[in-house]
């Protein structure tokens, strides 16, 4: 397994929730097993874990409780991933076939419900209700976010108030989650946990935002995913919106996706324009500002390596290329 | 609020229950809520509710907590029904457009998947942890059973045993769950507990089968569907399957489904031949032995009015024209 090197010092732990993840997908049925194999093994960071293991060692952690958790949160984002992939019709995440590409809507559907029962199971695990009811409650804030996106599709333009809200939901939500169970986990005073949420919740804004530029400035080679994604799909995000901020002649949007013919060209040329504009650099700044908050929400706590950890990952986090 | 009236000895529960349904739809974004009071009006019959609360009855439960089990397992049952429809690309449930039909599928996806949310919610409200597992694997054997037909589609044909399992899967472990976290929340002995969940499993068991029967000879009025519902979507019951044993002549099943051109008129006449046939009769027979099962397995609890519901339950669901 090959864990980010910052990550080093909780190594131990997140090879045994990798342990956790290939056991909690062991399951009888062959085909679903190797299904569930390929999703887990297409490469994610597992930074949800790691936050979960880093949230915890601020207080008397036990493992038992902390690994099943840990392994929840992923399994929990996994199953995001998976329905998100079907709604937005990707064929492509971490540079392989997305499942509903390669065996077909029923297919992602089933699956993504099955990791959502497994990731409530382990949360079970933990032998804490509370920590039930903040993941049940995540994946509410993450569902109702989506479902405002795709009502408010084309009603009306959005604003950055939208985004920030969405934001939230998509992302920020499962990492305060995370930190915040994680913490809750081991015992911490409230004021603790509320510093650890806080700092969930901040990582998470910076780490989206740096997402959504990504989409404009990254490398598609690297990311896995073509450049421009977003906007393909409709998907209005801040370096979008702080470029018609200043270019309010490009207003028009929905013209964009309209018309079929030369709907490629236009998207690219607006993905170029932006790329280039000062946009970025703006966007930038508002994923700074949440990074340094996120810093600024443990600076409190007990400066342990654990704690250092933290201060490198979001600093690491808004430096990433994908 | 309409209930069956052999509920009458828990109509206060259900009502309860009903209102707790209600508080856990009361979102704040009011597209949202339509839907969801949409779904939940759509006139379910609060079986699963009515398990909980019933098996709750034989040791000293608290409401407190019964109640937002039995929501929990009613929101539990929607969403896989929202999703269900969603797979088999069905436009009407219980006379109504379905959710995929009237709002397509991105918001079918979300809005089962924040119903899962929702009902892990409030099965951590209980306070039980063990209560939260049961329902959690419940929904991981749905989904399981439910890939397996999946995959199983087509290559090679269906057994009896298959069926059964399937059934097992896609209903009784949801009714098995019911009665035993029902049980187990109300602090009923281990004996008691087995002898409650083996009563909602063979109920269940019962129940699915009188549905299968009903999809060849039932009124598609009363049912709110059109019949032979599951075989125009390649699902193979158990009335078809004693049907092929004694007609083995219609052996080549998959020919009925494979060209488009007079595929309807080849389903319809395959309804007809079923429903006039004997293995109507002896899939009835089937379905009153588990009813059977379902009555013993309750024998030995104490003759209180509950149980007599129970019972009269179990002839109910057996007798049912919908």
């Amino acid at each position: 397994m090959k864990i980010l090197s910052l990550f080093e010092p909780i190594r131990a732990e997140l090879e045994l929730v990798e342990e956790r993840l290939h056991q909690a997908v062991e399951v009888e049925d062959s085909q679903l097993r190797e299904i569930l194999l390929y999703i887990l093994g297409s490469g994610g960071k597992r930074i949800r874990p790691a936050l979960v293991v880093l949230a915890s060692k601020f207080h008397d952690s036990d493992m038992e409780q902390v690994l099943p958790l840990a392994a929840a949160v992923e399994l929990l984002h996994t199953a995001t991933l998976v329905h998100d992939d079907l709604l937005d019709g990707s064929v492509l995440r971490r540079g392989n076939p997305t499942l509903n590409a390669n065996l077909g809507t029923g297919v992602a559907i089933l699956v993504g419900d099955y990791l959502f029962a497994r990731a409530a199971d382990l949360a079970a695990a933990t032998d804490s209700v509370p920590v039930v009811s903040i993941f049940a409650r995540a994946l509410m804030t993450i569902c109702s976010g989506e479902l405002k996106q795709v009502f408010d599709q084309g009603r009306s333009r959005r604003t950055k108030e939208d985004y920030y809200q969405s934001t939230y939901s998509k992302t920020a939500s499962l990492f305060a989650a995370s930190t915040e169970a994680g913490a809750l986990l081991s015992g911490a005073s409230p004021p603790t946990v509320q510093a650890l949420r806080d700092y969930g919740h901040n990582l998470g804004m910076g780490f989206q935002i740096v997402d959504d530029i990504l989409d404009f400035t990254g490398d598609e080679k690297e990311l896995g995913k073509p450049i421009g994604s977003d906007l393909r799909q409709g998907t209005i995000t801040l370096p979008l919106l702080l470029f018609l901020e200043t270019h309010p002649e490009v207003g028009v949007l929905p013209s964009i996706f309209e018309e079929e013919q030369g709907r490629e060209e236009r998207i690219q040329s607006l993905v170029d324009m932006v790329s280039d504009s000062s946009a970025i650099g703006s966007a930038r700044e508002a994923a700074e500002r949440f990074t340094v908050e996120s810093k600024e929400a443990i600076q409190n706590l007990s400066p342990t390596e654990y704690r250092q950890v933290m201060l490198d990952l979001a600093d690491y986090l808004l430096e990433r290329r994908l």
